[in-house]
């Protein structure tokens, strides 16, 4: 099979349904392992159907070959990669009223960076920021284990983090860190209308520099015998709790 | 190189350097990429000879036949597998005045049951609870994305986890499900001083009889367009939100 160079198979069921319910004219062709027949089968291949794809039943060597060892669930996906937006769609950005942005400072493994955008989509994040080296892109895996995340959330590459920190800044964004030494206690943060939520490394946290440049820095205390947490645990906890106080904001 | 029956082999630094500082005395040897010289392999080093650990040099052939596509980062270590608990602990644990525990209702993903771990230490959680069949159990791949939680918090498999949620609220724990229909807020629930947090599947959720054993049902609303959050992810925010109501408690 030819795979284009703009497209990619993503595997797994929840991944492929969200692609085909929130991005339909990038998918091309769904396949589904040979053996398989469950109301999930039917209801999946008659959303692609609806959506002018073609449905295909394929053998197990099949999803062995392009979905090597993700759980496909016998689904996969044939189609356009996800775009990766630029600053230009930041600047355009920062003309808003209000903004809630997740920066990723570095980090690195995939599984985090799916679930950080799941949550993100889930937080309505406007959008999630990475810079271009040392970290971890928008891949099939991160598509994958965000679960629709990546359909609804810009991903913008930067080139100079730091650049664009201050740049937010002149904006009005207040860029709020978490660092495990800051200064305020998570639940104590006042959000601006313009937000913008900065996660450091799983290893290392925030980058000096980083650190340095925001406006404040916020911590999760833990009680037990743990380092840190997560980082996207982390992550969904500090979004989460931007949510709640939103909602009372409102 | 001969690994007994009740060993592993764990790959990655901060699992390491855990395992070492919480179980000495289940740690064999330590295994170093040779190439490999920096202030984190001086610590380490030092770290597993003051616990009379041998330490080796070895090649990177030795990391891919045993780390395999882990992230071991030039770090292993031979270890003494950690233990799983049975119903005898759970039985002594429900005589106490106070209690959190972590029901895992059916969660497949060694990510996930990892970070929930992780999150469960840093949360002081009393022991993390799993059924025996169609579950994730402590492999080594969960002790490294714990991040040292696997060695603080007991891992408790239970053969039948519905007639043990129904001992517990025998014992007067308060069993909290996690819910997309909850009826509850998870900001407004009240906690007693024994309860217990059930996070579901991935894909399917609490399980219909668990769910139905549960004396409360709780959601974290979803303003965006995603329908759920991770697992391990709703698992943080939740444990975090029980964290926070206990410090106004005390």
């Amino acid at each position: 099979m030819k795979i284009e160079e703009d497209q990619e198979i993503i595997c797994g069921f929840n991944v492929v349904e969200a692609v085909l319910n929130l991005s339909p004219k990038s998918s091309k062709t769904l396949f589904v392992l040979e053996s398989k027949s469950s109301s999930r089968v039917e209801r999946i291949s008659s959303l692609a159907l609806s959506n002018e794809v073609q449905v295909l039943s394929k053998t197990k060597d099949f999803f062995l070959t392009y979905c090597k060892d993700q759980n496909h669930q016998g689904f996969a996906l044939l189609c356009t990669k996800r775009k990766e937006e630029n600053e230009s769609l930041l600047d355009n950005l920062l003309e808003k009223e209000s903004l809630l942005l997740l920066i990723l400072d570095h980090i690195t493994d995939p599984h985090n960076v799916g679930a950080c955008l799941r949550s993100a989509a889930a937080a309505n994040v406007d959008a999630v920021i990475v810079p271009k080296n040392r970290s971890c892109h928008l891949t099939p895996t991160v598509r994958k284990i965000s679960s629709g995340g990546s359909e609804l959330v810009p991903f913008i590459i930067v080139t100079n983090l730091v650049r664009m920190i201050k740049k937010m800044k002149q904006s009005d964004v207040n860029i709020i860190g978490a660092e495990k030494s800051g200064e305020i206690d998570y639940k104590e943060v006042v959000l601006g209308k313009k937000s913008a939520l900065v996660i450091g490394s799983e290893d290392k946290g925030l980058k000096k520099l980083t650190s340095e440049n925001c406006d404040t820095l916020i911590r999760i205390d833990i009680p037990g015998g743990v380092e840190s947490l997560n980082a996207s645990v982390a992550c969904g906890i500090l979004l989460f709790e931007f949510v709640s106080k939103s909602k009372n904001f409102i």
